[in-house]
């Protein structure tokens, strides 16, 4: 290697013209799918011990209220009804269904540019949820949110680098009807954006209507089972240990019709699971096994996420909060337990308990949301926009999010340790004969685009050019930032001519 | 285990009433010293190549510019003088200091309650840096800092829990003399906090003057060896390679006089240091070997950090950035090679390069600080309150800090892997004939206080609450506690008597 021994003026104007360079994809610092797995909050015997907690668990004490089909299904698979009406799964039942389930699960999107890979430790970041409150972060203010609202967060959620999937985060509070209001969710998602899109069913018989649209959207039932582009939310279970009866018909519907399901177990952790950590991740891996079971006793190798999302609550008051420390640790032995079983699976991280996109918030996304990335998750549900413990979603929250996420995903991809990164001939050049300085050399001026995430919005400015230029606001600029979006023609949208279609086949609430 | 079956309104009462009871000391839920370690972001062999590349470094290129007294110490240990003039360090010395030097160092506190024992993973956080400017978070205005804002920060952090020690965070602008500077820093630092201060001598001829202030604080010479309560953050490089000539006599003074020292070296990743994040650990470790080396030459067993501090720089700009994924990870990598060598070590976490406490500050703030507190980082530096790169220090922000680094020292306790944590019996119980939930249960309720940190400035309020309250705005909450607890006499204050004394030898700038 060369040492140059420019300059530091020289090296200035170098960097420059570096940075003026587009920079390949495959060069960019970071990217979906970058391999966590160097933080473990559990030692091996810690997963063993849980491991066997969650098989006695299911063993012993079972699941109640599975809906009679699912009985049939799971009875036929092995697992034994009981006198109580629960079902119990030996524990060979459960370790040979981990066995045979799938090791990966491609969630793909309308553009498979953004299909997500999910096997290993490989992590991506996305939204999710159901809030009821549209968070105007210039007003501070929380009002009812409708579907105008879930369309203009896929749109954003589209364009940024960081957000990988689009999970429905809010509900459409004004659309009544609950059959027009799943439908809608999905117009609203996928007309805003062509990554992969979660939505959820409320009862099994929207299910046809729903894959109805989804066949139109794809351009027929051959096309859509080719390439599956929304995955179903099915909350699958009540915690502690109950099937959600409807739920789990729901899910056979929407295995019959080809659709990913995300095996969702939300327990809160001191309410309807045990409020010490490593129980609620006990129940949660109960939980899901049995619908692991559920689902491969259905179709076998279906694609399922394991998502086992146990929720913190503040013990003073009751509450959920989604904020703490306390759900860092949860989300985080979560994802090292997928590993365990080498299972795809997802958790819920980067959800504030601050009302705005604070401080406050700042803290309370980072935590949970490196510490998943930093343990190997493979989907990170949540991971921008939530504010209010769930309760709202915030859009200048969600643009911010794609800088936050930025950074977490540097941190995930982690320290490269090579000849060349080490830099012995570098410091030997630079330190013997050399200018002193490692400005202008080579590695640095070629590594600075490929190593290094540079904020968005985040200001890096020295005081006195903060001040010079007005002292930005944070939350000003990504209100900036929204405004410019969403005055773009979305490159999303649907085609007028499948537009019109669904608009005269459904009752389509957002203006054409 | 027995089960308590109270109604939801009867766990809610007794949930009342255990917070109400005071918690004993032990039974916090955090703690300075809490171990971390599971992160872990270099293998074994990445480590390896570190070390051995450091350790060429060393023996190949040395370091330059050490004064008379060092060439003297260091060859007489067995390292050799180049014709260039450079110290090169034979691998055998290196490893035999690195064998023979402390496992643990205690740095104490003016109150033994706040001593800090450094060793294996244990984790302490704190402030430091040497700011020029103090943010008005209030009036979003930054101004020269002085040595009232110093005393103010120092009384700030003397009482909240989890800021753990004081290394003097900002620099008195409006103190022209040096001398007088470093005096009234420990004068404004020790008046302030009992907790260990960290400060820094510009001069070696200061030395002596500094250690009589500390010899009249602690009460004579003899009580000031058996328990001195500042360290001395001695910045005995200037990266690249070379010893800082007048600091190395600085550290000379303070190991005669008992100070422990903080072997600093803070590389620019880029500038000062390979760009890369691995070189920059190369770098620093060779550095901070070396100076372990010089240290233990003066005298063996003399108490000192491994003080491997890189920080980040923006590649497009040339400025300093410390609020970075890559700052979290330069840091993190450290703190493992701290445990590779099983030494006692610190390095800089918890920077913001946002101006204010904003949305940017908290996860800046807390990217780096969890990830310091996993990786098992003994002292983690400029833990609270800095702002703009470094720049800045913010009241508010230190107060805003202790809730983040709450969180983060949460995160570092982990999880709890225990035949009770994993509550199988428990799960038995509620969901076989039993509520159906965990509200009321004994486990519960035992360890709502213990298992949960709960914030004190965080908002966990539900939107509707939030409204009633007013909206409260975080930071308007950090200025109020700020002015409470500048409104209150410190605990920490010296006797008047001895106060008198000090004031009659020293130009003491603070108001009596």
């Amino acid at each position: 290697m060369t040492q140059k021994t420019q300059s530091r003026s020289g090296g200035r104007s170098a960097r420059r013209a570096a940075r003026a360079a587009p920079l390949a994809a495959h060069l960019r610092p970071v990217r979906p799918g970058l391999s966590g797995g160097q933080y473990r909050p559990l030692t091996a015997a810690d997963m063993d011990n849980i491991h066997a907690a969650a098989l006695d668990a299911l063993e012993q004490i079972g699941l109640a209220d599975a809906p009679p089909s699912g009985i049939a299904l799971l009875t036929g698979a092995g697992a034994v009804l009981g006198g109580d009406g629960r079902i119990r799964f030996p524990r060979a039942l459960v370790e040979d269904t981990i066995a045979r389930a799938n090791r990966s699960v491609t969630l793909m999107g309308r553009d498979p540019a953004h299909d997500l890979h999910l096997s290993g430790h490989r992590v991506h970041y996305g939204t999710a949820g159901a809030a009821v409150h549209l968070v105007e972060a210039e007003g501070r203010n929380y009002r009812e949110c409708g579907v105008q609202d879930l369309h203009d967060a896929a749109r954003i959620a589209d364009v940024l680098d960081n957000i990988h999937f689009v999970q429905r985060p809010m509900v459409c509070r004004d659309i009544t009807d609950n059959l027009e209001m799943d439908l809608n969710s999905i117009y609203a998602c996928c007309s805003g954006t062509t990554k992969h899109v979660g939505v959820s069913f409320t009862d099994p018989q929207f299910v046809p209507h729903a894959v109805e649209m989804l066949h139109m959207i794809a351009g027929g039932e051959d096309k859509w089972r080719e390439r599956p582009f929304i995955s179903n939310t099915n909350c699958f279970v009540v915690p502690p240990m109950k099937f959600a009866t409807e739920s789990c018909q729901v899910m056979e519907a929407c295995i019959a019709a080809g659709i990913p399901v995300l095996l969702l177990s939300a327990g809160m952790a001191g309410a309807t699971a045990p409020s010490t950590i490593a129980g609620a991740i006990v129940q949660a891996c109960a939980e899901c096994l049995a619908g692991l079971v559920y689902v491969n006793a259905v179709k076998p190798g279906h694609p399922a996420v394991f998502g086992t999302w146990p929720f913190g609550l503040d013990l003073r008051t009751g509450a959920m909060t989604g904020g703490s420390g306390e759900q860092a640790l949860l989300t985080s032995g979560c994802a090292q337990m997928h590993k365990y079983y080498d299972l795809p699976g997802g958790a819920a991280a980067g959800i504030a308990d601050s009302k705005l996109p604070d401080m406050q918030a700042g803290w309370e996304q980072m935590c949970s949301n490196v510490m998943a990335g930093l343990s190997g998750l493979n989907m990170v549900y949540e991971a921008a926009g939530m504010h209010a413990s769930l309760l709202g979603f915030c859009h200048e929250s969600l643009i911010l999010g794609d800088d936050l996420i930025g950074q977490a995903l540097r941190c995930v991809r982690g320290i490269e340790v090579t000849d060349e990164t080490l830099a012995l001939e570098q410091i030997r050049e630079v330190c013997i004969g050399g200018p002193g300085h490692y400005l202008g050399t080579e590695q640095t001026l070629g590594r600075m685009q490929a190593d290094h995430v540079y904020p968005t919005y985040g200001d890096r400015t020295s005081p006195k050019e903060w001040d010079e230029l007005g002292k930005p606001d944070l939350i000003a600029k990504a209100t900036a930032r929204k405004e410019e979006i969403l005055a773009q023609r979305s490159a999303a949208r649907f085609d007028p001519q499948l537009d019109a279609q669904l608009r005269a086949r459904f009752n389509i609430h957002l203006p054409a």
